[in-house]
């Protein structure tokens, strides 16, 4: 668990899109981040106040959240000093970087000094369990898509703020870096250990209310040769009541698989559904969400028309529009 | 290289299926067994002369191997007393256990005063990439199952047994614990990080003659929700041509799994194939190996004329049998 509110790390971006991660704290969790701070030359800004650490200390930051991706996989010296002269002031810090926080001996010894927790959130930090797949009260949902990162995280995100509005019971539970970092808290998946991936999805999904709904971030795609053992771990681990189809229209092949190509939403429901009830025989698919970001609003509107029509379930572009309409497919299971 | 011969040690398993590893090793490598050594209240037996640590040392034994699953990945007092007193004597440590054994302060300590080394086989040593889904050269068979342990390990050993002995090329390609104690290498597949699993397959089955055959080991199943992940990793890695299917009839329900009823032969090979086919379109389902082991002669013959009639496909137990009948149908592909 990060403790929140944070103080977003935008150092030195070369442009907005490197802030993605700061961008996704800002746009999801607006509550969880007091401010952004910047080194000069940063060219992103995420539209919150600019803060020196002293000001967000006031403001009540108690994490420093690296919301940006460090050129060359290297924490730069200029960087190491404001993280260092965070954890001096009494500062977490939390990153997602492939380079670890605790692989730097000076970061290791400032937060040793000064009582502060270093979070690596690639890394998993809880023994998980062999899954036992013993039914669990709630409701959850999961998204799995014709490939990997075709908007699943997005998805999950704009159904939870969804179902908040509407004022049904939901949370949403981060399984990759970026999510745990929105939400504080979350199972880096993929790199946890084969055997107790399934274990690990039940540990993060755990016993509700009869009428909440875990929202579970999907990862991979059932069809994407690399991670689909991942996949497939969500699907048995998460036991959903509900599933949700992810597309992106554009795709020539599958990402980084030149010579696979996508399956058809049929081939996907026709395959994930089955396997999914093996877990929970109660399990259906709810809708379908299409990231349309190639598209005209014409021509996405009238694509999501046709997926309507021939799927027979609602479709929607979760960023174009929101997902309520998934969130309604939901509330009438 | 772990030292021969060893003593098989069977520990306080609850059941003979708990001693599968102990069980592999007496079946397919006799010769590097001395005996097993038990404790009160175990329920396996592996049918070799029960010795103490003076006995299979004046038998000639150089390591002790731990041939039974801990459950709740603990290594017990009552274990560990035995393990110490076998370093003592100068005998080498084998385990694949989660637990590693290089985890435990009191064996490391006497590993170190008494020269011996502790082998953990179930630890990754090499740094695996993620799968690239690129079609190798060679073919590679795997045996997929309606549940775990239900003899997928035996039906690849008894098939590279009866290839050798026809005259094809094959190699057994071991990804569990067993295998890797039996042939002296593999890929610890359970213990690998989740998103290098399908790339670990791959570099366990690289390009070789066309003629040749690698014997994939299968792990778990795609209907048993704690280890499915695996299994469909192992399946997009492998890029198997020619699947076998693998049964134990007599199971109440999955194992470890009260309420999961195991699937029929033809879900498994509805679900199993269309999924291999992802990574090779060409891939076929060439036979069914049964464990028979709880069935008398005449049943068991009779149980699988049934099962040839029913799926259309040659049936053995390669126990009770042999898998020539496996070998003829991949030799005719």
């Amino acid at each position: 668990m990060i403790e929140t509110p944070y103080l977003l790390f935008l150092g030195d971006a070369p442009d907005q899109l490197a802030a993605k991660v700061a961008q996704g704290i800002k746009d999801w969790r607006p509550e969880n981040a007091v401010g952004q701070f910047r080194l000069p030359g940063c060219a992103a800004d995420v539209g919150l106040t600019d803060m020196t650490l002293v000001d967000a200390k006031a403001a009540g930051a108690r994490t420093l959240v690296i919301g940006v991706a460090n050129r060359g996989g290297v924490i730069s010296p200029a960087w190491k000093e404001v993280l260092i002269a965070a954890l001096e002031m009494g500062f977490d810090l939390a990153s997602g970087l492939h380079n670890l926080l605790r692989d730097e001996g000076d970061l290791i010894a400032a937060a040793q000094t000064h009582g502060g927790t270093l979070h690596d959130v690639r890394v998993p930090t809880v023994g998980y369990p062999i899954a036992n797949g013993v039914k669990r009260s709630g409701k959850r949902v999961l998204a799995v898509g014709t490939d990997c990162s075709v908007g699943k995280m997005y998805t999950a995100l704009a159904l939870d703020d969804s179902m908040r509005r509407k004022g049904m019971k939901s949370t949403f539970r981060a399984t990759g870096q970026t999510g745990i970092l929105i939400t504080g808290h979350g199972v880096p998946l993929d790199a946890v250990i084969a055997d107790f991936m399934a274990g690990s999805v039940e540990y993060l999904t755990p016993d509700n209310d009869a009428d909440h709904w875990d929202i579970i971030e999907g990862q991979g795609s059932l069809f994407h040769v690399s991670y689909s053992g991942v996949t497939l771990a969500l699907i048995h681990g998460g036991q959903p009541d509900a599933l949700i189809l992810s597309h992106e229209p554009s795709r020539p092949h599958m990402r980084g698989l030149p010579g696979y190509a996508l399956p058809s939403l049929e081939l996907l429901r026709d395959t994930a559904l089955p396997l999914a009830q093996v877990a929970n025989p109660a399990c259906q698919v709810v809708g379908v969400s299409v990231n349309t970001q190639h598209m005209s609003e014409d021509e996405a509107l009238s694509y999501l028309a046709e997926v309507e029509t021939r799927m027979g379930l609602p479709a929607v572009d979760p960023y174009r529009q929101s997902a309520d309409k998934l969130a309604d497919a939901l509330a009438a299971l």
